[in-house]
C-alpha cells in the first residue's frame, strides 16, 4: 500500500510499504479521509512539545522512514482479525479513542480513558496517513450513513469537545462564554447550547467564526469592538458567566492580570463559577491564587479519550450522533480538502497557517 | 372592581367587589389574562380531590360568594406596597410560585418551595379571576417583552415542567420517552430535548399533539398504531429508555401489569433508568415491587414550586426566558381565548372537555 | 471432590463429583467457607420466587443431582486458567459480582452490572457448596489478611449494601432512618453513618440488633415501644428523614396506608426525600400515588452487582476494605457456624427460622 | 461596656465604650469567648492583605480608636430587637456567617453566601472583642449544650472546613491527602474521613499535629522523613490520591515544579482528581498549565460563608452538630486561653508565632 513516511523532521515522501494484516482483536481499515491536527503538524516541524521525543526516536530508528501521524480519519473496514465480533467488513468507522492496555488498575476499574499505557495512533504506531491502517477495535466507533466522509474525518476532535462540555456540567439556563472560536471552541459553544445553556457567547476577533456562531444560535462577541467582561456583566445583572471555556490556548503569560484569554476567562466567570481549560497553554504562566480563591473559582482540565455516558452511549458515539442529526455542523470548519497523500506537505502548511490560507479548521486529505 | 365570585359549586357570577390595596411587601396587579387549570375546574364542579374542603369552606363562609381560582395569569403591576423594591409600577409579571411563610425550618434553610405553610393563590386567598389581584412579591417573576399575554398566562405550568425536567436529570444523549402529550407532557418533551437528550419520543393517540411534537424536533409515536415498548427497544438496541415521563395520570389501576400509561412507563424504561411522575394518578393502584426492584428503577415525584438554579436564575425565570427565546412554543397549546370574565363557565366546560371542543390546553379569559 | 447435590426440592446429599478444571480466564478456588442466603433456602424449599424455574430445570435435567446454590463464600485460588494475570495461586478471594457476557451493549459501554446475560453462580452453574468451585475471574475480589474467613463468606451481601448506600446519595448531615435491622439493614445503617449521615436511626423489634446498632454509633428505635414517625419528626423539628431505607421486605399489603414497613418509610421521609428499597417485597401491594406525589418522594431500587466507584475502587473492593478496617463489624451477625457440607440441611433450617435459633444472619458452613 | 479599641496599627487599649442597642432584626450578644484569626492579627500588624484599606480607614476616621476584629466568638443573647422570632434571650450562639444585603441578585436567588454586599464582622462593623456585640440574626447559629465555650469560639473556621470538604465531593472509599495540619487542614482531614473517605493522609513536619491525626483515625505522614508522593503512590497501586487539600498556603513560588505544598498537591493527585485550595497562597506563583491539563486536574477554590445543605441543615449547623457529637475534636487545637480583653496583644503574638509558643491554633480570650 502507499503511505506517507517521514524520513526526518520536515521531510516526507509517499511510498509503497507493506500492507499490514489484522491480528487477533484487530481490524484493517481502508482510509477514506484523513485530517491533520495542529499538534501533528508542530511535531512534524520539530517543535519540542509532548510526543517530540517519541517522534524523534521513531524517525531515527526507522529504516527508510517512519509512518507517523494520522489519528483523525475515517474509513471502511476491509478485514477483521480473530475474535472480532462487534465489527464486520465494510462497516464505516472513525477512531474517537486510543488503544488501552486493559491490564492496569485504571482499565480494570472501568476507567480505560485514564489507562497507564495508552497507545497513541500515529505516534506509538502507524496512523492513517496511508491507504490502510490496522488497529484494535476498542477505540473505534461506527459512523451513521448521514455522516459524510469529510465529517467522519473531523469527528475525533468533536468527541473531545463533547467530553469537555460534559465535564463543564452546564446547568439548564446557564450563561456560558466560550473564548476562542477555533474548531473546539466552536463545537463547545454549540454543545453547551445543545446541552441546555441559557445564553452562550462566543468570543473571537475573526468575522467568519462569529458569523457561523450567530447562524447556529450562539451570540457572537467581536473582541476587537466589544469589551467581553463588560458585555457579559451587563447581560447578567453584574453576575458574570456560570461557565467559561478557554479555547484559545497558545503562548500566554499571565492568568489573572491583563487581557489574555485565560485572564479574561477568570475575570468574566462569576463567583463560584467554572473555567474549563479546553486549549493548551504553552509554557509557564504567572497566576495570583488569591484572585481565584476570592471568587471561589473551579478551574477544570477536562478528561481525555472516550468515556461511557449511559448504557449504549459514550462520548465517541454521542459525537457521531450529534453530527448525524445536524445538531453541530462541524463541516462549517472543513475548508480545505486536498487530493491524495501527496498533498501532505501542503496540508501541514495550511493547518499551521490558517489565517494565511483563509482556513478555519485543519486540512483534510481525500483518498480514493 | 369586577370579579368572578362562586356562590356555590357550579354556580358563579361576575360582580363588583372591593378593589384590594397592597399591604407591606405586596403589589396590586391589573390582570391581562387568566387561564384555568383542570384542577380548578374539577374543584368548581365539586370533585373531591385536594383542596376540596378548603373550597367548600370558603364558599360556605363567604358573604355573597367567594373569589376562588385563578393562579395562572399575567398582568401589570398597578401599585406597590411599602418596602417593595424589586418591582415597580407597570412591570409585567406572572406568578410561578406561591407565597411562603418565611418562618418555618424549610424557609429558613433556603427550601421555601417545601414550606410548611404555603399559601395557594385562588384557594387560600382570592386569585386572578378579577380585574385586579393583590399578592406578596415573592411568587412573582417579570415577563420579557417578547412573551405575549397569552403565553404569560400559560407560563405557570411551564415552570412546573421545567422543574419536572430538571429533576429528571437528563444526561446528554439520553433516550427519553414522554407518555402523554398534554400541556405538561408536550413541554417536558421539548425541554428534555433542549436540555441535551439524544432522542425524545412523545407518545399519544391524538394527531395534532403528535404533529406538533414532530414539528418541534421530537419523535412522535402514535400509540394507536405502534407498540411503544417494541419501538423504543428496537431503536435502542434492546436497552430501553434512560428516562420516561408519565404525563397522562388520571384513573389507572395497575402499575406493573397491562398497558396503562404507568405500566408502560415501567416497561419501557431501561434497567437502572428513571420514571418521572409528571401527572397525578387518581386513587389507588396495584404494583408489583419485585418488578421495579428487578430493573433497579428510580421512580421520582418532582418537586413543586419555584426552585433556585444558579445565581440569578430559578425555574420561574428560566421558563419565561425559554418561551421568550422561542425554545418551547407553548402558544401551540393555547387554542381557546374567550372574551372577559363572563365567559368563566364556558372556559370551565372547554377545559374539562378538551376533545369535544378540539382544545389542546385549558381555555383563557382575556381582560381588557 | 465432595459437593452438596440436590436430587429434588428439599432433598440433598453430599457426594463425590468430578473436580472441575479451570478454562481460559477461569480459576479453581478451594472453598473455605460458604454462607447460605435466604433466597437460596426458599428456592431449596420450592418457593416460587425468581430463579424457581431454573432450579427446577437443573434438578430435572441433572443426572444424580444438581450442584445448586453457594454464591456467598470465600476461598483460596488453587489453579489459574490460561490468560489469567490478575490472580495467582493461593490468593484469598470472594465473589462480589457475577460473570457477565462482555458482549452486550451494556457490557461494551462499561455497565457490566446491567449485563443482558448475567450468569448467577449456584443457579446457572455450580456454586460453592463443594470443596472446589470453578469460575471466571471477573466477579472476584481479593481479601485483605485482616478479613477472617467468616467475614469473607459474609462479604457478598455487604457489597450489595455498599451499593444500596451509594445509590441513596446520603449527604453529610442527613437524617437517615433504616427500617429493619436484618443483615443488610444493619450494614446500610452503619454505612450511611460512615458515609457522612448526621443521625442514623435503626428501627427493629428485636433487642439484640438494636443493642448492636447502639454499640456502633447508630440510634436504636424499638418499634414495640416507640412510634417511629413521631420520634423522628420530634428530632427533626417536624421535617422527617432525608433518606429512609426499607430493609424489611417480605409480605406487605399497602404502601401508603397502615403501619407496614414500606408505609412507615413513606410516612417518615421528608418532603423531597428518598426511600431506598433494600429488601424484596413479595407479591403485589396497593399504593396511593397521590401520597408520593404530594411529598415529592423519590423511590429508588438500587443497582445490583459490582459497580466501579473510582480508579482502583469498586463496590466489592470497598466492602472488603471497610470490613478489613473494622468500620462495619459484619461478624456481629455471624451467629451460626456449622462444620462441613453435611450440615447443609441444618443450615437451611437456621437461615429460614432465625428467631427460633436465635440467629441474626444466615448460617455458615466451615470446610477444612 | 469595655472593648478593645485600636488607635493605630499595632496600638490598642481596652476602654469603656457605649453598649449598642439591637435594632430591628438584630440581637445583642454577651460575649463569652473570642478567638483571633491569623488574618486579623496580620491586619493589626499592618500587613497589606485583603481588608487592609478598610482597617486603615476605620482607624483613621475613628474618634479615639476603632472597634476592630473579633468574628470568631461565642456568647449568649442578652436582648432581641424588633421582629426577631428565631432567637430568644439566653440562647447560646456563634456566627458562622456574615450579614448579607438580602437585595442583590445573589441574595434574591438563594445564594446569599455570594452576596455582592456582604458585611464583614470586625472589619465593616464592630466585632466581638468587647463585652457585647450587636448584629443581625441571619449569620447566627445556636450552640448545642455539649459544645463548650472554647469550642464555640473556635467553630467559625470549622464551618469553613465543612464547606471546603463538601465542595471537595469526597466519594466513599476515596484516597484523600491533606497537606498541612493547621487548624483547617486538621479539620478537613477528619471531615473527609467522616464523610466517607477510604484512607486519609495528613502531611506535616510537626509531631503534635501528626499524633493528633493518628489518634483520630487519619494516617500521618511526617514530611521530614517520608516522601509523600512516593508513599501515596505505593499505597494506591501507582494511582495517587483522588482528592488533595492544600492547607498550607503562605508564600509559595511554583505550583508545578519543586516541592512546595501546592506543587506537591498537583503531583500526588491522580489523573482526573481534585485539588482543593483551602489555604491562601500569598502573591503570585508560576504554573505550567500543560501539567494540569495532562493530568485532567480540577483545581477548586471552595465557596465561603454559610450554605444550605438540606432542609434544616446548613454548613454552620452541621459544624456545630459534628463538634457536639465529638466527631471532630476541635478542642485539640485550642492550646492558649487567656484571661480578659487586656490580653489582646499577647493573643496576637501567640497567634502569629505559634511554633514559638507551642500553640496549635489561635489564642482565645476568656470574658467573664
Amino acid at each position: 500500500m502507499r503511505a506517507v513516511v517521514c524520513t526526518d523532521f520536515e521531510s516526507s515522501e509517499v511510498k509503497e510499504v507493506e500492507t499490514p494484516a489484522p491480528g487477533p482483536g484487530e481490524v484493517l481499515i481502508e482510509v477514506s479521509r484523513v485530517q491533520l491536527s495542529v499538534t501533528e503538524c508542530m511535531l512534524y516541524r520539530g517543535t519540542e512539545i509532548a510526543h517530540h521525543d517519541e517522534v524523534a526516536r521513531r524517525i531515527r530508528e526507522s529504516n527508510g522512514g517512519a509512518q507517523l501521524f494520522g489519528h483523525e480519519f475515517c474509513g471502511r473496514i476491509m478485514a477483521v482479525g480473530e475474535g472480532v465480533d462487534a465489527y464486520a467488513e465494510s462497516d464505516r468507522v472513525y477512531a474517537p479513542g486510543k488503544p488501552y492496555c486493559g491490564e492496569c488498575t485504571y482499565c480494570r476499574s472501568n476507567h480505560q480513558h485514564l489507562c497507564d499505557d495508552i497507545t497513541s495512533l500515529g505516534f506509538d504506531c502507524p496512523g492513517a496517513l496511508a491507504e490502510y491502517v490496522r488497529m484494535p477495535v476498542e477505540p473505534l466507533c461506527t459512523l451513521p450513513d448521514s455522516v459524510s466522509d469529510a465529517e467522519g474525518a473531523a469527528l475525533q476532535p468533536m468527541a473531545s469537545s463533547v467530553l469537555c462540555t460534559l465535564d463543564a456540567d452546564v446547568e439548564p439556563g446557564d450563561t456560558v462564554v466560550v473564548i476562542g472560536a477555533g474548531v473546539m471552541g466552536y463545537q463547545c459553544a454549540l454543545l453547551a447550547d445543545r446541552f441546555g445553556a441559557g445564553t452562550v457567547y462566543t468570543v473571537d476577533v475573526r468575522n467568519r467564526p462569529l458569523e457561523l456562531a450567530e447562524q447556529n444560535g450562539v451570540k457572537a462577541i467581536d473582541a476587537t469592538e466589544t469589551d467581553v467582561v463588560e458585555a457579559v456583566n451587563k447581560a447578567t445583572d453584574g453576575i458574570g458567566a456560570d461557565v467559561v471555556f478557554e479555547a484559545v490556548g497558545g503562548d500566554q503569560s499571565h492568568a489573572t492580570e491583563g487581557g489574555e484569554p485565560i485572564a479574561q476567562a477568570f475575570e468574566v466567570v462569576r463567583r463560584g463559577g467554572t473555567v474549563v481549560q479546553v486549549s493548551h497553554i504553552e509554557g509557564e504562566i504567572d497566576l495570583l491564587p488569591r484572585y481565584l480563591r476570592s471568587k471561589s473559582i473551579r478551574w477544570i482540565n477536562p478528561r481525555k479519550g472516550v468515556v461511557a455516558i449511559q448504557p449504549g452511549t459514550d462520548t465517541g458515539r454521542l459525537a457521531a450522533d450529534l453530527v448525524a442529526d445536524g445538531e453541530v455542523p462541524i463541516e462549517d470548519y472543513i475548508t480545505h480538502e486536498l487530493d491524495g497523500l501527496e498533498e501532505f506537505e501542503t496540508a501541514v502548511d495550511i493547518t499551521l497557517n490558517k489565517d494565511e490560507y483563509d482556513a478555519l479548521g485543519p486540512a483534510q486529505l481525500v483518498l480514493d
